[in-house]
């Protein structure tokens, strides 16, 4: 076979296939899913609107979207057995390590026996996920088997229900919404192509999910938002956050939250979530944390021309709705998932196994020395 | 940035990163890991050998393997909540989905806080494997919760021992070492890529290793073996094979255990293998089984010019052993980990993330209409 060389490390720049889902940073066009804008999209749809449009093609109209949400109220109850796993994992655990192996459990539960499965499955997920990572932190942190089930109609009002024991007002169950269409979906990014390998094999769809939670979990993907959150929450002024990030900077330290790997002049979703940052520090009062991460995006782009990304206004904003730090990440996986399955639905539709070849550097051809002959 | 059309979907032949670990099908190479090839390997070494050069760099000398045995032996037994973890398991699941659950919720009780433990952590779930998939095994199928410590020197000698509850003979230890040896590594093939991509974002080894048993699972990547158990063990004579072998043949139906995408002539693991297999069919006094595979090898050669691969022959050596067919791709999992783990370790001391591009075929961009104006 024929290697042919490639540009960049880490496949950068290649393309490793086709996708109908999503535009990042495309000339004019900012983040796009499935042609939609997605700074439009948390501006009119839901989430759930968001998750039918990745999953199904096309974005429902009235009697779809009422039956897909009624349809998603019914499945957030968990079995047994993996209520037992989840009591299993101390309180420690890392979280994302909490999903990856809440969502493999669930695969032995309830296999995706064939592909026509698909959907239903995925289905489940989404309304088991919030369940999942909810249930195991109120027992592991405050001692309680709590009740999965909620009446609530959106998955992210069901989220919050869950961690704190009671209905969400309007204004964070909106941000909630808004949060999980930003961090749906953004093309062939390290975890969906890790689900996509997988699938590729025509393996399950939980093996595709839990090798896409496991690669979210890596600092250098998910993550970005609770790092920012660990910095700006030190911070008591605008002042001091200047004067620390200054030194940050100085001494070439990684500050997290901060430019992207294929936006070049600023990420999309930043404005959206910034806006709602602000309206829920002004809901709660704040006077230090929004100012704080204002000035925080202001040294940054007159030091380093680099803007703030998804993440880092996030920090601030879940922050205000009192979510702990450990659940952002597991909030991101609830709102992926949709992109990564969406993305294991199309691999599936057209596929062939993804297998690359390698360059080799190693030594050559030797031959085994008996063990008493060895160094 | 610019786009680069790539020749062959799934990546083939195009080259995503440099390894000094293994060659497969290099002109006059056959299969070589770290330099030396396969065949000698599994003629002159140990598994533990095998695991120690690849994870290491090095074939071990008489105290580096005699201390590598010696901490392999302490390191499997199972943690109590691991264990409920896996009678929380039906013994109808799919066996690579315990797999894939065990390791995860190992990552959870015993997580890599650090890159300088990845030596450590990857010794143990080369001990603990075997631990998991018997400990499952024998409570799900027999009602009885194993002691998963014995003393057996190998990993392969561990395996049967927890399984049929006895110590091997030498003839079947000295098998599931050659075995072993076999499916160790293999390149950038679809497990091995996952768990780099995973490595990729920097997260951690149990993560790595959970994704890439996922894809091992799928029917296109492990598994072939158990689909030619499944197939030979119908048939009660070479005669009646090669009947029904020419009917499949004539229908166009699949059969799992031939050709290769990357070897053109043979599979240098196949007579390996196969040597083994002879052997244990005069051991069992086999007549059958045996005769059965040879006539399909025969025949598919014959008919197609298709050659058997590694999984072939391993259906029916390891069925001669008394290894119930579902537990044959487990076994490929705690063979191919070292593998897995190289390949982590290498990816992690030169890293990029890996995240490639792919090509937009969706809609053009279009506004979000209100619901009640859609289809």
């Amino acid at each position: 076979m024929v290697d042919k060389k490639l540009g960049g490390a880490g496949l950068r720049g290649q393309s490793a296939g086709s996708t109908a889902l999503c535009t990042v940073g495309k000339s004019g066009a900012g983040l796009t899913y499935r042609g939609y804008d997605m700074v439009e999209l948390a501006d009119k749809a839901s989430f759930e609107e968001v998750a039918y449009l990745l999953l199904k093609g096309k974005l429902p109209n009235q009697a779809e979207l009422d039956a897909y949400v009624a349809k998603l109220k019914t499945l957030r109850g968990l079995p047994d057995a993996l209520k037992t796993v989840l009591e299993q994992i101390p309180a420690s655990a890392h979280p994302m390590d909490v999903m990856r192996t809440g969502c493999s459990m669930l695969g032995n539960l309830e296999t995706e026996q064939d592909f026509s499965e698909q959907q239903d499955q995925v289905d489940r997920m989404l309304a088991a996920f919030p369940s999942i990572i909810n249930y195991w932190y109120r027992f592991s942190h405050d001692g309680v088997r709590i009740e999965t089930e909620t009446d609530d109609d959106s998955i992210g009002g069901h989220f919050l229900h869950l961690l704190k024991g009671e209905k969400p007002n309007e204004l964070h169950a909106k941000v909630m919404n808004v949060s999980l269409i930003l961090y749906a979906e953004h093309e062939f990014n390290a975890s969906t192509f890790t689900a996509r390998v997988c699938a590729s094999t025509l393996s399950d769809i939980h093996s595709c999910i839990t090798g896409a939670i496991g690669s979210l979990r890596g600092p250098l993907h998910g993550g970005a938002n609770e790092a920012a959150m660990e910095m700006i929450e030190n911070w008591t002024s605008a002042d001091e956050a200047e004067r620390e990030m200054m030194g940050m900077l100085e001494r070439k330290e990684k500050i997290m939250g901060f430019g992207h790997a294929i936006y070049r002049e600023s990420d999309p979703r930043n404005a959206v979530i910034k806006g709602w940052s602000e309206k829920l520090a002004a809901d709660v009062g704040d006077e230090v944390l929004y100012p704080v991460s204002v000035r925080c995006e202001e040294v940054m782009w007159r030091e380093k021309k680099l803007f703030c990304n998804a993440d880092f206004f996030h920090a601030s904003a879940y922050h205000f709705m009192g979510i702990p730090t450990k659940l952002f990440t597991p909030i991101f996986v609830c709102s992926r998932l949709t992109g990564w399955a969406a993305h294991v639905f199309e691999q599936r539709a057209d596929n062939r196994i993804i297998r690359p070849s390698a360059d080799y550097t190693g030594p050559e051809n030797r031959p085994v020395e008996p063990i008493e002959a060895r160094d």
